[in-house]
């Protein structure tokens, strides 16, 4: 590497399947040493969207190419909606066209769509290639491109079909962040709250505190969330690579939150507003169920209202709608839907059965403060 | 188990996805004690096709039934050509509908391709649920269903869609393999003579010697082929999971068999017939190469043309399409196609780059085979 190049290292530990997630300023343009340091296979494919494209493709091909690996990029249209098998039939049409073997890597760059698609198309083509996540938001870095979640939503549900398949690395380039929309830097605070919430009081504070920073994009205070949540991530996958019990907890806000991503067909909400509002639900039933203290619980409202959401966020969806959405969350089991609740500021439970009734209160509740949320912004 | 059910072990060890295949008669009758034995949750969904259901479905489903388990059935139309992500989408719906959720178990009932399918979806249906294997054909038992592949075709090439994703345990009842139509018979013997060919000339001349036991579907002689296949097929596997190396040799017959599969757009040819003309046109560019002796070659080929393949079988195909679509497999490296070749019976190469000249030579002579054979049969 450079000397100019500066970065950390956070290792997900996972057996034969361990890799490191490189995290700095400028990683982009040595994209291809990261690559030569993996030995990896010469033929590179770059998976990215329209917008991801313009601003940074050239780039990584630059340094692929440099460092001496034919690379060849499939430029997809931006948004979940793209998120789906018809999407990914297409992918591996223009990956046969390419003739694109075996032995060759899918790099994705972009944020937690590109990351989610182009990872089921690596796990799943010629059955499965080495794979390469380059995150380039927020959201991505410190959340979906670290523990090997893939996958593609289904016409009936989000992300319902998909792989566990773990990439060679990952690269964290903070300086990707810069040119990243406001709405899509509080969609990853809304992941970097959860972090907080779920293992971490300390960590929640300092989120809590330093959001004008956040906000305004500063580097340093960055480069500190994606390492606090990558590390936080690494420590929960490497003992539930594969969900059966701890990891469940990353999905604290995400069962009211994907109901509401879905009723909303993917376009009125982004992934980590939906999540932020989710949490609201979510921390409204521990309380409702009186396993938070209201002290904790205002808390974690408290801060995650703080956060500038767009006053275009509504509520305008049937409760029962919304019901009928969770019922087919992957954590429903015997028929029953399942919540990941807060005890306290850093510590959740595993997922419990709560009652349809309470989590329709909660519902009730998400809309009484989102409209009051939007007279005041 | 009851007494009158007997059966044979063979185990795959593959670490901590290590699972037996259970061979023997009458076991589809006791598929729940199975299911009891390995402790899957109580939800199973079945996948068959309509051939398949109409001769097992309910025999399966009322053993499971009666051991507790809570079952479903989805039903596919039949043949190689329903092996596609169109399919497996419309699964995913059926099984959102019934409200299958991720602690449950996925059963495919029936041959290769039900099995290929059905693996895909529990590989990943909610990312990966339970999955085992009951395969009702004999190239099923002898090859399919043992091993974690699964995957569905693509328009432009066969397989190139898919997972390792191996199954809780098989169960082969060699009893289903009586009402298995003579054509049938013939492609699993396909894949039998094969495992001969690549690891064992003892068990190659058993086949060749009991080919009129084979086709008259004798108990005995069957459990016979499908235990020394899964024993040859476990060793191999055991030893390189992901095909990076020593699998590859099970392609033996297939590079040149897919292609033809491919060109009869997966109707003009069966996949067992496809594999034993893709073994003599391979065998004989081991042949033109020197690399096994005319009496083995001349061996492999008698053997193989001792099967009877119905009159229908010709060779219609532009052998410039076949090489096209030889392109296309996944062995290909660097654009080269690369073949298995035997060196004697009982052994063959790790792939090895052949010249296109000489595969085309090899497809002149398969032509040539056929149409003599043609004349005979």
């Amino acid at each position: 590497m450079k000397n100019s190049t500066q970065y950390q290292t956070v290792r997900v530990p996972l057996g034969e399947r361990s890799y490191p997630i490189y995290i700095g300023k400028n990683l982009l343009s040595s994209l291809g040493r990261f690559f030569h340091r993996h030995r990896l296979p010469k033929t590179v494919l770059i998976i990215t969207d329209r917008n991801v494209a313009r601003l940074y493709l050239k780039i990584a091909q630059r340094s692929l190419v440099q460092a001496g690996f034919a690379v060849r990029a499939i430029v997809v249209p931006p948004g979940e909606k793209e998120k789906n098998l018809r999407r990914a039939d297409a992918v591996y049409s223009e990956l046969l066209r390419f003739r694109i073997e075996r032995r060759s890597t899918i790099v994705a760059l972009g944020g937690g769509v590109v990351g989610d698609l182009a990872g089921f198309i690596a796990a799943t083509y010629q059955r499965g290639v080495n794979f390469v996540q380059v995150p380039t938001t927020l959201l991505a870095q410190v959340d979906s491109s670290v523990g090997g979640k893939v996958g593609v939503n289904h016409a009936q549900g989000k992300n319902m079909v998909g792989a566990f398949y773990q990439p060679a690395f990952v690269v964290a380039d903070i300086g990707t962040l810069r040119t990243l929309p406001d709405r899509e830097i509080v969609c990853g605070v809304g992941e970097v709250v959860k972090y907080g919430i779920i293992t971490n009081r300390k960590f929640f504070s300092f989120v809590d505190r330093n959001l004008p920073n956040i906000l305004l994009k500063e580097g340093r205070v960055l480069a500190h969330l994606v390492s606090g949540c990558c590390r936080m991530k690494a420590l929960v996958v490497s003992q539930d690579e594969r969900e059966d019990n701890l990891r469940a907890i990353l999905n604290f806000g995400h069962t009211v939150g994907h109901a509401l991503e879905h009723a909303g067909s993917y376009r009125s909400l982004k992934h980590g507003e939906a999540i932020l509002l989710g949490m609201i639900a979510e921390t409204f039933v521990a309380y409702r169920l009186g396993m938070i203290s209201s002290k904790d619980a205002a808390r974690i409202e408290g801060a995650i209202l703080r956060i500038p959401m767009p006053r275009s966020i509504g509520f305008s969806f049937a409760p029962s709608r919304l019901i009928a959405a969770m019922r087919l969350d992957k954590k429903v089991a015997s028929g029953k839907i399942r919540l990941v609740l807060p005890t306290s500021v850093g510590k959740v439970t595993l997922p419990i059965v709560v009652d349809e009734k309470i989590i329709l209160e909660a519902l009730v509740y998400l809309r009484a403060v989102l409209l009051s949320k939007a007279l005041v912004v």
